[in-house]
Formats: structure tokens, C-alpha cells, sequence
């Protein structure tokens, strides 16, 4: 068992911080986010201390049609450039690409022409082979790469650890622990870090965090992982994501012991444009339907449904959960 | 240090399920539950398996004036008497009496001609003497008893050994560590814990834990003590409590492994009653201001405030809260 790195008082330099509010919380509100509001957290997240900030994902046009969502579904190189013009802060920039729904040989510039830095790849432990491929044509681009094996509370570990053994061999440099369901409990998720970390770490590569809140556990799986070595943590302002949401960038930097990251930016920033957000009806954040899904480590996609069918009936929805197991 | 008892697939016999919706709860609602509730909500716990259910306080009449609050402040045996008549279930029945603010000597029947089953008396850690004396009175009259030395995140280590060890030597049955403010990490929680469970086992004596929500660690700081040997564990219905709340009960069901803990009947409570009590407006939950003092390591009562005033100008809070520090 690996044992923990540093202790509650110390600064880990290793520690990167990513805002993933526009792309995991844009699937509240289908990428709709006001040029105002993505410049403004842009400007917070600097201010803050972020790392990474992610703008949205790579999606394939021809899969998706542009005029139905908004623009950070795909993140034109002029549309982050309008908001970043060169980027000249320390922090980077990134961007989620997802196996078979992207045209990544045609949608990604070489790197020196682009003004992202990251790029994350997301697959199912089914396609690996094709995720490999990916990370290594981006990587020859000159992007820094992850990779999010998503949904592996459903995978079994011999077919986790083959998966890891297969980016060990990449070209990646962040392999990416996604407790995609919100079904891990920090013992569950910290035996899983220790496994991604073993394996990275001899490969010379770093592990994030991904977590989802089902059971309000997103930001105690974060500071859980993160005190064996995971050194990448997702967060997005107050949660914003799918369903029961993310870990709260605001929890997580009251957490962090380095100076360098600033809680108030972001509370000027929650309050202004938020608030808002969430009076206008866009929806996430934890709640019975949700903890279902991660108890019984189910994508929460019926979850969504009934909360956007504003359905109150828990018992009902409880019910046929159990049936459809 | 201690390692870890049993495993997440595995049943823990020793286990105690305490429901403070009422207790903790009631700090919400100035106590004033309907007779329904308390009924429909005992005959839950029950259905559930929950090993204690706490009805409210024991508080001093000479000090609070009766009219003022509902009856669960005062936890009169025959109000208790008219939810449980004889309370032939195997759930037990608590009371919380805080100490300097009742008259245990006059307000504790014997045992024998009582309902209920055990006294949980809180304290500050500077009233250890006090916390002792009603602890043995108490257990002279026959009941079980807990100590809650509340506060602790804000006690020197020091004095917190020297308050375990006077309650080594005392005839109390369970020690409970109270996380007041919210204010702790798991990995606090858990260091914490080992030092009372190290304690407490050599007195054959059991720990519980009571968490709060302000960080959203309140059901994480639960599983977590309970994996290193924490067995008596307080929840309430929906989380339920001052401020941000304690540990939801439906969490913690849906956590635990034996068998006889049942999620559904708690749904259907949850629905029926729990729902429309927040819809009536009564107020708990996380939400930034607790989170503020949570992270400050510091009582709510300002947050409390804040949010009776339905103040959403959390920057100018978060400011005046470091003015203050």
C-alpha cells in the first residue's frame, strides 16, 4: 500500500488544478454560455490559481450539428482565441475530445499553431486501442494528453489493469481516474488511485481525478486520492456538471494548503454569475435521484430525465430503478 | 496506528444507526415537529433498523420557558410515552441534555419507570468535571450514556488527552467525537478517531461520530471513522440539523452492508414528510456560508444568520468573517 504524500499542512507542488466548469457544466446547459461569463471565468480562474482550464469538448461536426448547441461543444480555435487572444497567463488550456465522436485528424491544429495546450481524451475501457491512437497523433501535434478511462466502477480489474498497462506504453502523460457514476467511497477510490498510480508513476506519468457527486462524495474522493499522489484534480465552480455535478472548485481551494490558490476571486465570481445561472433554472447539484444511480453504480441518464421532468415521486423512481437492475 | 476493521463488502456487528432528526433537526424548527411526524418518523426508524432514535433535549424548564419551544426540547417522558407507548420495538430511545442547561437531577426518572433508554450528555471540553458528574448520576439511575465533548476542532491536544482519560475512568459507555464547525477533513476525522478509539478500547468503552455538513464531508468523516472502528453513528433524514446539516441518513443506509438497514422506508418518510417541511421553509443544508466557516474553523451562529436573512452576498460575508478572525 502506498502510503500518503505530505500531510494536511503541507504546499504539494505536484498539485494541478483544472476547471472543468464549461465542459462538464456546459452539459447543464448545452454549452449555452454567454461570451461574459466564459471571459469572466476565464479571468477568475487565473486569478485563482487554476492550472488548466478546460473550454469545452472537440465534437464532431458532422455527428453534431453545430446550430443545436453552443459553440464550446467544439471549441474552434477562434472562438477560445476570442476569448484568450495568445493566452499569455501561466495557465493552460484544454480541451476533451471523446473516442468516435470527434474528427481529431482533421479538428486539431499542430500545437505551435494553437493556442490549447491539453488535450483530454475520453473513451470507454472498450476502446482503448482507439484512445491509444488518438493520444499518440495529438501527442505528435506537440499536446500534452490524458486520457479518462470513464465508467470503470463497471470494469472488471484484470481488463483495468490490461488498460493500464496499455497508456503505461503511450505516449500519455496524465492518466485519468473517472468515477464517472458517482459510485466510489473514498476507500473504493483511493485503492483505485493506488493501482492507477503504481502504474504511472514507473512510467513517468501523473494520475488525475475526476468525481461526480451522487453521493456528495466528489469533493472528500478528490482530497482522498490527492493525499496518495493524484496530483490532477478536476473541479468546476460550485460543482457545475451532470446530474449531481463535480467537486466544488470553492471546496477545493479552501482545502489547498499553496498560497498561490485564491478562494475569493471565485466567490466574486460565483456570486455575479452563478447565482444567476442557477435562478435561471439551468440544474445540477446533488439529490435523492442521484444518490440512486450512485448506490446502485448506474449511469445516471434516468436520473437527469426525472429531474428534468421536475418529478418529485423519489419512491416511485426508487422502484423502478430496482426493476430495471 | 490502527488499521482499518472489515472491509466495504462486509457486515460490522457492532454498528449503531443513532437517528438525530428530531434532536439536531429540531435546532431547525425551534423543535415544533407535528405528533404525525414524530410518529411516522419513529415507526421508519424502525422499519429501517436503526438502532437509536433521539427525540429531542432534555432542557431545563427553569431556564427555557416551555411555551416558547416545541416539546421536544423538553422530551417530557409522557410525550414520549404518547409516540412509543411502552416502545416494545428493538430500536432504543435517547435524549440529549447539554450540560449547564438542565436539571438532570430533577428531570431523569429512575430507569426503571422510564422509556427511555439512553442519555447523551454534551459538553465543552471545560466541562469535563460537570459532563462527569451528570455521566454518573445518570448511569447510577440505570440508563446508558454518551459524552459529546463538542467543539474539539478548536481544543488543544493536550486537554482533548486529558478529557479522554477522564472519561476512560468514568462509568460513560460510548465517547462520541463531534465534529461542531464542519471543520474537519476525513484524514483529521480519522487521526482524530484512532486517538479517541485507542482510548476508549483499553476502557472497554465504544466511540461514536457526529458530523456536520459545512465542507460537505459530513457522510464522507462518517464512513471514514467508521472504517478504523467508530461504531455508533449519528444521521438524520435528509441531513437534517443546524446550519448545514449532519450526515443523511439515506447515505448512510445505502452504505451500510447489513442487511437489516433498509433505504425504502426512508424514502417514503422522506417524501411524505421530509419534502414538505423544506417546502414550508424550514432551513438546513450546505450552502457557501457554512462552507465559509466550516473552512475557518469556526461556530455557524453567523451563517445561521446569514441565512435566516436570506443574504445571498457572499462576498461581502466571506469579508467580514476574515475582519473577524
Amino acid at each position: 500500500m502506498t502510503s500518503r504524500k505530505g500531510n494536511l499542512m503541507m504546499v504539494r507542488d505536484d498539485i494541478k488544478v483544472v476547471d472543468a466548469t464549461i465542459r462538464d457544466g456546459g452539459l447543464c446547459n448545452n454549452f449555452e454560455f454567454t461570451d461574459e461569463f466564459v471571459t469572466e471565468l476565464y479571468k477568475t480562474n487565473i486569478k485563482s490559481g487554476v492550472d488548466y482550464m478546460e473550454f469545452g469538448y472537440k465534437a464532431s461536426k458532422e455527428l453534431f450539428d453545430v446550430k443545436a448547441y453552443g459553440k464550446w461543444k467544439f471549441c474552434d480555435e477562434g472562438d477560445i482565441r476570442a476569448i484568450v487572444g495568445d493566452n499569455i497567463s501561466d495557465m493552460k488550456i484544454s480541451v476533451m475530445a471523446d473516442v468516435g465522436r470527434c474528427d481529431f485528424r482533421k479538428d486539431f491544429l499542430p500545437k505551435e499553431e494553437s493556442v490549447i495546450d491539453m488535450v483530454r481524451v475520453a473513451c470507454y475501457i472498450n476502446q482503448m486501442p482507439a484512445a491509444i491512437e488518438m493520444v499518440e497523433y495529438l501527442h505528435d501535434l506537440g499536446y500534452e494528453t490524458c486520457c479518462n478511462i470513464m465508467a470503470v466502477s463497471q470494469s472488471g480489474s484484470d481488463q483495468l489493469e490490461e488498460a493500464l498497462a496499455m497508456l503505461a506504453d503511450s505516449s500519455v502523460d496524465v492518466i485519468y481516474l473517472v468515477d464517472s457514476y458517482g459510485s466510489l467511497y473514498p476507500e473504493n477510490a483511493s485503492d483505485m488511485a493506488m493501482k492507477y498510480l503504481a502504474v504511472a508513476e514507473k512510467a513517468g506519468k501523473k494520475v488525475g481525478f475526476h468525481g461526480h457527486n451522487n453521493q456528495n462524495l466528489a469533493f472528500a474522493n478528490t482530497i482522498e486520492v490527492l493525499s496518495y499522489g493524484v496530483s490532477y484534480l478536476d473541479a468546476t465552480a460550485q460543482g457545475m456538471g451532470r446530474g449531481a455535478g463535480n467537486c466544488a472548485m470553492e471546496l477545493l481551494l479552501g482545502f489547498l494548503k499553496n498560497p498561490k490558490y485564491n478562494l475569493y476571486s471565485l466567490l466574486t465570481f460565483i456570486e455575479k454569475y452563478m447565482l444567476p445561472l442557477k435562478k435561471a433554472g439551468v440544474m445540477w447539484g446533488y439529490d435523492l435521484q442521484y444518490m440512486f444511480t450512485g448506490q446502485l453504480n448506474r449511469h445516471p441518464r434516468e436520473a437527469i430525465a426525472f429531474t428534468e421532468e421536475k418529478r418529485s415521486d423519489y419512491c416511485e423512481f426508487y422502484k423502478s430503478m430496482l426493476d430495471n437492475f
